[in-house]
């Protein structure tokens, strides 16, 4: 059935002018990174409910990590977190992951878990404690040199609760100062990746709210800083792939933190809640790519796609399939997108064929694709049907309960 | 200049036609329930921050609640919270608590910190932890028998994060089976409380996510069961004044839990974000206590007000005191309403005079009037800074770091 | 390739455990009822654009409605708009429509055109205004009864714009009082759906705010009374699949407006922007229509599908047949859920399992199905192609611009 | 009772080391710019309901503008929307302004009234209509020439309702090109003030969606272009107060249009429904103007305040009395915080006694104050009070209905 399932899908794309072959390079170029807490124990401020067979340190959650590639082969790269995957030997992880098939993504400093924290990290209104962040983002520079990362991936939860509780624009100044001295530490090769959100856990004001705010910032620093648009830090209604067009126009948008929100940072697996805004995401991507190709100004190739999630309630690497996956599918369908027809659409400003040049893609059950993609690439089929049938985690059982946790 | 500023006070009011003794005697008689767990630590699901000299047992919270009483006359009584303040002899907590001239009020479940409860307590789909939780409801019955209380207040966590996830009409059924047992459990005299919340833990559906859940819910169960309103479990945008002149209307107002939400649950000092939606609040439920006592249908007098807040950053005390005081203000401002005007401007159509009416009555200062109040009290005038000054944090310094915390 | 494609989605859905003939019937029973209004003229506040060829009266309105009805199939009723449909004479219309192939649908009282209804109309404090308003709801149930129709579907603009312009309690009176006297003239096969809007055009209370103001009402009305839901009509991330699945609980769900929104109450073509809700609204019903069969309570089967946009910039009859495409297309996936596997997975507490049950069957491409249901029909497979083609436009192009708006 | 009420308030804010003089001065060079089309009847899409006496032309418009003045001596300009207000001859315009003691104030260019703009005026995909709206703009820019204003005040309709409708990356170019030409059109000394706004009338994307986006394209344009923040254009709940006080350090603060909001762009009369915003808007204000004088980089002092409304229901000169009084009060509010107490507060990290600072100055009864201001320039105590009484309505009762409207 899947031979013939596939023999129909490629016919029908073909009869659409989708060159199928360029599709399938281009999945399998996919890359998604998937982080290392997001193999660990998380919750809400309610509960951390806590798993069996977490990993207990940063060379376990490797190891998880290493089943999700292996599986997908969508996620050849682990993000770390600064002080929970803080090792001696950065040499030694490295290794570990490479005997895995993984190599060590971007670095993210920690500025929200100690106690001097409180009132705010690099805006703080001390000098001492401003200090002491900037002097973490250093350490985090340093430690990207040691593990050969590119990006360092900055989430700041600064912010005030209450009006007057702070000054916003001395605020905002010293923010603009603790990151140009870790800019100037970085390497060329490096890059800032700056992300926004609208709020949580700062309740009144956060100091980098939206994308204009992370964008003005990184223009500031250099061509080496840029957004970092994570899908669930945005008010309700934001228009999404809006933004990404909008940073993709102005060569600024360096990567994406994946997850699904109905409310507020739900956290939730990405392509659960909305997956159409997903869908239109890619699309925008696709688009950008596609202009910048035919020499139109557009977007640069270098987008870091990476998950964040705080899957509270799910089996931790089940979720992180599930993620990838949904990923995967959503830019799979975005790339049966018939360009030519929607600009041919858009042109002649017919608005019902427009959208239905987008929207149909969409509609395609783009399983057939994934099979033979997974097939070519000597994946299973199901990846995530494959990892239930493993005993991966009773393998992993004797690490009890306890482990790490975000 | 107090006593200038009150005989001007006064003369201003007494020409507007209110009835500044009347005023008075509500706000002497105001009440505000504050919770044993605003008194420990707190935070969000990034970082609880730890205090000094947080109370490390409920006998320590009542300390704590007794000096808010002292000092703002406005919080006799103090919420429980189980198994938080679970004491092997209720007789001796409620000792403790009379010594200090306060009472036991409203006992809380606790659904949502069991690892059991992962998937739901009362909705969950195993039918042992459904028992589980409704024992635990059964227990707290009994609790509210020892204790004294009128006033059982409910809260569920219970939800699903997925679509799919679960049987979104089972649980309903599953919900009224449980407090339909617990409801025949209760005295006569006792009021089971059921708050409602928009999201949060759950974020793709919580089973009681609005009032009218609650409210139909509570109607199913019988009279003693009515609707607890947070101010911050809504949709963003919501009219929470028009939920409260309703349910005011279907005599099914039971109570509230105040805070402050710029967002979503923020749980913020109350008053402090956007302080005109907590006068109009208080300005519907004057006004229908008003048409009580003329003899129109209207409200009844046991609601019961109750601060519960997630204050973070700030002092537990200091926090309690700000918002009880923060509520006695727009309720004094409330009381200043002359409701005949308005209604004389509803009767012409007068919208511009009718909104006057309103909010001139919510531009007064009522320093001057809470200053009497307080005098006559014999209460500190300005309770805040009498606590800053009393040297109360330095006394129990000794608790150390790492007290209760919710 | 139709054909193989749709034996191979046939075989692949019986492999699934789907009865693949039971959808189709449930397919070709699907009815959605179109407005008379969305074939007219409408816009925004800033601008009504003008169309070539739009309707001049009600007539021409079912002359529309009916091409809709010819290409899909779906679309057998036209609700109509009192005054907008307003004729002298019902039989004449309605002999129209039969001619036509067609019936008149829900009869929609007009409360918010005249002058008169500026601060109300059924809860306006003036007793004209409100005895005016209860007269036009009479004059629709006779109305109804000369047409023919079941359905009288009920909206109300009323609600008040600034805090203290109404009484909230008392409107809430003369609401019941209005629609009691409106409920008693109806005879014992009409039915009254009572709709809610979270705003607009009131913009601080509305007085039917939410699905439980409506409830409620209606349970005060009785059982000729439930409640409509406009997918559009809720405040930003309601769930609203969960509030129809608590209607369907209570069995008062009577209808749908359908529509799609990102923002407010956007009325843009259903199915356009948040497609997986409107799937995921149809599981719901059919999970609830299924324990009904299987005796377990469930939902009464008369729930009225009805659209209801206002699809501003698009060509009307496209836009029509868009929506209709699109509710077909997400029904047609809900059909797809294999509920036992469902049910399996929530016993087993596995939220992955159970969340993939449910997603995949959105997944699929339907098309296959839905031409295969067409064909049998003798439906053109593609009816917006079928349109385009038709040179219908051209042929209603004498009707000029400026014809019926609502 | 007005003097003693005076001398206490001002004893009062002595002893807090508040210079009331300067409070009063600065009181007295508040301007606020009201609208032309704030005269004329207005509505939402359902229904405009049409006053009597609403003036039929400009002229009428000013005639009703000047009373403002006369009564508040706070908006000694109005704006001007074209072509709503065009007329041949500006100068006739300009003298029967200044004759009444007006001038005219910021001109408005309308780009969403024509049927060619249904898709987009500068950024429609048509080169015909871009060029159109260009034209449109420069002929703005010479109308400003003839009547002396300073300011170009620019909103957008322009956006999409559908994903794929258009290409969002091409239509920020076409208006960055559009800009650029009316730009270099306007002389040295003029300002163009760039409006953005969340959405509405267009459902999917706007064009210039957020703060971002305007401050940004200010920058590529040059010094004299700066961003228009309307209070009303926003996604729920975001901090309108932060974007203030970030446009002001970045010297990118052009001007307000106030109004207020409770769901979305409701156009209430500002300071009715969340009157702590407004002042707390202007607390950013006066603290950047403070930091400017004390030689910190703060903000420019040109500010232009202007009234944006759609008040539909009420009589549209009170309507207007009551917005600008409205601002003039939270802005006398504002004016009496006391940054040293507030400043101290933050560099001590005291989160209770900064808010407490500034919360404070909001609850006290700046009525002595605004008397005292009004009598020194010669004013009504209470201008809506002296315009009810004034007999004006029925001065221009003979206009009749059916005047302008927008």
């Amino acid at each position: 059935m899947n031979d013939r399932a596939y023999a129909l899908f490629e016919e029908q794309q073909t009869s659409r002018g989708i060159d199928i072959n360029k599709a399938k390079e281009k999945l399998k170029a996919l890359q998604i990174e998937t982080p290392s807490w997001g193999y660990g124990d998380s919750g809400t401020r309610f509960k951390v409910f806590q798993k069996i067979g977490v990993p207990r340190d940063p060379f376990e959650k490797f190891d998880d990590a290493a089943v999700v590639q292996k599986l997908t082969g969508l996620c050849p790269s682990v993000a770390i977190h600064i002080p929970w995957d803080k090792v001696d030997d950065y040499d030694k992880l490295r290794s570990h992951a490479e005997g895995l098939g993984l190599k060590i993504g971007a670095v993210n400093p920690n500025l929200f878990q100690d106690e001097d924290y409180m009132l705010g990290s690099v805006t703080n209104s001390d000098a001492r404690i401003r200090r002491k962040a900037t002097d973490h983002l250093l350490e985090c520079v340093d430690i990207a040199k040691a593990t050969g990362s590119r990006d360092l991936s900055l989430w700041f939860a600064d912010g005030t609760n209450y009006p007057g509780q702070a000054d916003i624009r001395k605020r905002k100044g010293w923010m603009l100062e603790s990151l140009t001295e870790m800019y100037k530490a970085m390497t060329p090769d490096m890059r800032m990746l700056i992300e926004y959100k609208f709020f949580e856990p700062a309740f009144y004001h956060t100091d980098l709210a939206d994308w204009g705010m992370a964008y003005n910032l990184a223009g500031k620093l250099g061509d080496q800083a840029s957004v970092l648009v994570d899908t669930g830090h945005h008010a309700p209604g934001t228009n999404v792939e809006h933004i990404v067009a909008y940073l993709l126009d102005e060569q600024r948008l360096g990567g994406f933190h994946f997850n699904s929100r109905k409310y507020a940072d739900d956290d939730l697996i990405v392509g659960a809640i909305n997956p159409y805004e997903l869908f239109l995401i890619f699309y925008q991507i696709i688009e950008a790519a596609n202009d910048a190709n035919t020499g139109i100004r557009g977007c640069s190739d270098n987008i870091a796609y990476m998950i964040d999630q705080c899957h509270n309630i799910e089996p931790k690497i089940q979720a992180m399939i599930r993620s990838v996956l949904n990923v995967q599918t959503q830019y799979a369908k975005a790339l049966l997108v018939n360009l030519d027809e929607v600009h041919a659409a858009q042109e002649a400003q017919d608005v019902m064929a427009a959208e239905d040049a987008v929207r149909s893609a969409y509609e395609f059950d783009v399983t057939p694709l994934l099979h033979a993609v997974r097939e070519e690439q000597g994946l299973p089929l199901d990846p995530m049907k494959a990892f239930r049938e493993s005993g991966y985690y009773e393998s992993v059982a004797h690490r009890g309960k306890g482990g790490a946790s975000w």
